[in-house]
């Protein structure tokens, strides 16, 4: 019988202590089954305390099924544990020991790749992509109405388990794309998700399958490559010019490609906007071929010299496109906020794959932005930051004229939050980049954006996150990493 | 030449009816690619406006790619724009207009069969499954800690992109995992997610394929099974009995599974916990087959009549366990906050995918519970409601009794939020379902828990959300609705 110790000054109660003894050394074999126990009165005295603890940890291992009574024979470990056990006496945090077998996991979530976090992604400020103007955002009202919703929860808010989200909140957003976007929309085909990310992960599971071709901007958004990629998707690398893709290449390399996934209002990263002729062509291409059009708008809000070009679902008659927008760049990235609108008839398929995936989205945010923007102030911050982000633009787009002159080619400085710059031949961005992180300037490498061979250098430059005043020093910094 | 008409009473301004004016015409073909369109001035003086709003129309134009300008010979409508379009007038939502070919989904999104939100599903109260007790939540403390994180928010916090979630969150989670559910783990093994369900969808991407064998409880949790089945995965049943899962059932059956999902502290939804010898066969077989165990542990909180079982995943030592937690039951569903413990050498697997499919999870919520624990008010919360579950919990039991007698089986009433009733042969709970639900009460039938052939009829009975003293009027209800 292996020694069962207690100590009283330890803060684990007694009665956890013996139990703890007990599972221990049936664990390793030091108590084998069918081994009979000392009763509940000899083990108390035994170890010199009341018998309450020791019957506390007897009845708590034979409702565990440790131990077994047998009537008037006493107390024995349970016979029907197996003889040998391959647990094994391991300190390390739940860590596989050498050896210890087969450890596979799916093919397919190879496909995803590694998850990375580049020097350049860690970074706060100047140049960073995606990172709206934190000190602009008008905290004290948010505040005010996250308080509203915070104190008067209904059961119906808490327990609200719509997939497709809480049905003001989708009133509200139609009401913004309809007049902001030109999107056609009502709020039975749109669906709250937690950003664009999981929008194209739902989408992609909806609509494509292993082995589906999709034409791909090339150069394009990584992260959304990677939902294609892990969906088991043939990704056709479709080249962009100064109209945005280059609809007849793609009809060239894969005519019967079943979607396209396009950022038509400020193609990420290079910042074409798309031609009106080649959004017909695409729409055309989409209706003869069957085929589903994927627009990311995500950040369509902020464009300097123009109105906001309508959306390309706006154009579209038939119901051809899957229209994704997010609130991580005009309101802040950990919110997690975005919406889909979806074809009427497919609104029951994405529903489906929601559900399956994360069942509903949390509720309080969206009712703070659905107030957010039905009392004015969701327009007022964007009027404020498209003023803002046009100056900071201007900065920087002066700045790289006057400090870089011809070296760098400028690319989409018309709209968003980022331009994109390219590098004369020779020159690494990712070396580049690297050498920056280490000094504390945070240069996105343009490269990792292309699928294909030969990828252009160059730097994705955001201009939201950083003061105008502020942008000629930042700018300088980054020349001294070119040679002269 | 069409007629563009400007309504100097319309709400859209003068500029913006121009445009769309021109897009419509040239949308419906009524302007043709190289039609020549009047100049700024010449429009100006047809509608009787000032010359700016017409030019600020064509400068939209011009930058979309509708008109292009040739010098000194004026306006025209692109040639570039297709001839013909496919786009057509219908006033419909962003409905496909009939006959509009193919719509193609994934064959792959039908495995998870549609979305239904029973009648059942919608109620709220007595007998309703997964509902906590939503009027004894601390909302003034609660309250108070949003406040203290809406408040001060720091730009790390809004830009937290770590697709583990908080590191101050994890580290909460472990202190609790280890000492209330005597789970291994470390932070770094600590993924936030928004509930069991996303915590399963990601644990499927990177545990299993197309084709992958599981095991899976007979009769079992539905939501877990529309994963697996999305996932492609082979759905082996394997009965459980009131030891639990008949482990010897699933190596007959499927000796080489990949994996098995279990819920080991309170059998959904028939509540048996399971044995000790049943926890130290399915280790053993895991270990030797090579196979993932998939532990979820969704309302081991809750436990009447001894202390709270420890979890499978604290006794392998051989790192073969996912351990799934969630927020949801003890705190409130539309948070949308879990977690998953991974072993350790996976952790970059599930990092992977989880960041392809939503990057990171929301911050705010993560800091509020972060306090709510670490300031007890979470281990208060859990003392309270157990209290008060377990004399609802018996205010059900000796109700049924009362009223039943014998003709309902009970089973599982020792924890958790429900018991399940099974029902004497020859009533169909799905018809009593539909007729309770017509009544305003809400039972949630058995048998949908079964994969297989001739599944039990009873129902599965929350008595989380209802007080004491109205449980005899429910259950009085519900005898009304069985023949005498």
């Amino acid at each position: 019988m292996p020694v069962i110790a207690v100590d009283r000054r330890a803060s684990s109660p007694l009665h956890r202590q013996i139990y703890d003894g007990f599972r221990t050394a049936i664990v390793h074999g030091n108590l084998r089954p069918g081994q009979r126990v000392p009763s509940s009165r000899t083990l108390s005295v035994d170890l010199g305390i009341s018998r309450i603890p020791v019957l506390n940890a007897y009845a708590q291992l034979l409702a565990e099924g440790y131990f077994e009574g047998r009537k008037g024979a006493g107390t024995f470990v349970s016979e029907s544990l197996p003889e040998t056990l391959a647990v094994c006496e391991n300190q390390a945090p739940h860590a596989a020991p050498p050896g210890s077998g087969l450890r596979q996991v799916a093919r397919r979530s190879l496909l995803t790749g590694t998850y990375e976090a580049p020097a350049w992604s860690r970074g706060w400020g100047a140049f960073c992509v995606h990172q709206p103007a934190f000190e602009q955002f008008p905290f004290p009202i948010w505040s005010g109405l996250v308080m509203r919703h915070c104190r008067n929860l209904s059961p119906g808010v808490i327990h609200n388990i719509d997939p497709l989200g809480s049905e003001s909140f989708r009133e509200a957003i139609c009401t913004y794309l309809r007049t902001a976007r030109a999107v056609h929309c009502q709020p039975s085909q749109v669906m709250v998700v937690s950003g664009s990310q999981q929008a194209l992960a739902i989408t992609a599971r909806v609509l494509l399958g292993p082995g589906s071709p999709i034409w791909f901007e090339e150069p394009g958004y990584r992260l959304a490559r990677k939902v294609f990629a892990e969906a088991g998707c043939r990704l056709i690398p479709v080249p962009v010019d100064e109209e945005g893709m280059l609809v007849s290449a793609g009809i060239r390399r894969s005519p019967k490609a079943r979607a396209v996934y396009v950022t038509p209002s400020h193609q990420y990263p290079l910042g074409a906007t798309m031609s009106a002729s080649r959004r017909m062509q695409l729409l055309n291409w989409a209706q003869s071929s069957g085929s589903w059009i994927i627009e990311d708008d995500y950040d369509s809000e902020y464009r300097f010299e123009s109105m906001p070009i309508s959306s390309l679902q706006g154009l579209d008659r038939n119901a051809r496109v899957i229209y994704i927008g997010t609130f991580s760049k005009v309101l802040f990235p950990s919110l997690r906020l975005g919406y889909i609108v979806i074809p009427q008839d497919l609104v029951d398929h994405f529903v489906a794959v929601r559900s399956a995936m994360d069942i509903f989205p949390p509720y309080l945010y969206q009712e703070v932005i659905t107030d957010f923007m039905r009392e004015g102030h969701f327009a007022r911050h964007i009027r404020r930051m498209r003023l803002l982000y046009g100056e900071r633009r201007t900065a920087l787009v002066n700045n790289l004229r006057e400090h870089f002159g011809s070296t760098l080619e400028l690319h989409g400085a018309q709209a968003g939050m980022h331009l994109a710059v390219t590098l004369p031949q020779g020159l690494s961005d990712h070396e580049i980049a690297t050498r920056a992180a280490s000094k504390g300037l945070w240069l996105f490498p343009l490269s990792p954006s292309y699928l294909g061979e030969s990828p252009r250098q160059g730097f994705i430059l955001g201009f939201s996150n950083i003061a105008a005043q502020e942008m000629s020093s930042a700018v300088q910094q980054f020349r001294t990493l070119l040679p002269k």
